[in-house]
């Protein structure tokens, strides 16, 4: 029933989608950008932030919607940005992390996504992680975000220096993304 | 009709009750303390935070709603905190503040608070803001958040050296509740 449905990616940022949507038709799965901003609770859960979202936007298209949402966790500073990775970036920018960072050792720390599927009958929450270091330079020009000043574990290329390929056989988004296309393909079929 | 009415106050912060009802009483005013955090969008104004939240309320109470949000922006870091002052100051808190100013001139900060006041009729704005400068160091234990760093314009004591009658004097909040009260005064009349 659901063989040639489309899902409606909602996001403001064209980068995201264009990370999903790779993964996307080399399996097959049809993915609509709507490009609009969603509407995100004050949360530090990332889960709580999309279930909303989703929740909301389903009742405005009522058809299939997938609302991703992902932070920037750092250990040494209580899981800072977090939820709020968006504005840090605006009015902080990668410099202000280093500056907050600077002097201190502990440079741990993860990107998390949180994605929700909802459609008529179920909705479902997939998650990804990907534990790395936050440098104490700003590196590269691809993607967006912290992208610059982390460094996934097992490489040595800040998210910054990858392309969108190699940066999906580490990203978090990427990792959450593989969960929901293993279900979404059983579940259409 | 509404002589005799109370207001319920949602907030999570017991301080800014506080702060509100002190005010209120000496304008026999009735507010009633909802101790529930506000459920809070995203956004960078404030106007829209609280517009959102107290509809929600409105829409399980059924009866007089305030719902108050508070932010402090600091100019040379672009807004920062703004809306997620209280996410800010429970992760980085006022030492992350003081790290991101360092070597820096301009301290100039204001706070600012929204107030949304809804009823069976109308749905209305009240905002105040306090022009003031974060200062180098941590001083004096009243008050909350980041109350310790802010010396208002006209005043040598922090926040969070005075006690709530003095900050009421100063106080964003004090200004966006006075406005309220001048409005609710007659309309309740």
């Amino acid at each position: 029933m659901l063989k040639n449905g489309v899902i409606k990616v909602i996001t403001s940022n064209k980068h995201k989608f264009d990370e999903l949507d790779e993964m996307a038709k080399r399996n097959n799965v049809n993915l609509e950008w709507i490009n609009a901003p969603k509407l995100e609770i004050q949360a530090d859960s990332l889960e709580e932030i999309v279930r909303y979202s989703a929740s909301i936007f389903y009742s405005i298209f009522k058809s299939p919607i997938l609302v991703d949402d992902s932070g920037l966790f750092i250990e040494e500073l209580n899981g800072f940005p977090g939820p709020y990775t968006n504005f840090v970036k605006r009015t902080l920018d990668n410099k202000g992390i280093l500056k907050l960072l600077s002097g201190i050792k502990n440079r741990k720390a993860y990107f998390e996504t949180a994605l929700c599927y909802i459609d008529d009958k179920i909705t479902k929450i997939f998650s990804g992680k990907v534990n790395g270091t936050i440098i104490s330079d700003i590196r590269g020009t691809e993607g967006f975000g912290f992208d610059p000043i982390f460094v996934p574990n097992g490489s040595f290329k800040t998210f910054a220096e990858m392309k969108i390929e190699e940066k999906n056989t580490y990203s978090h988004r990427a990792a959450a993304f593989k969960k929901f296309l293993d279900f979404y393909i059983t579940y259409r079929s």
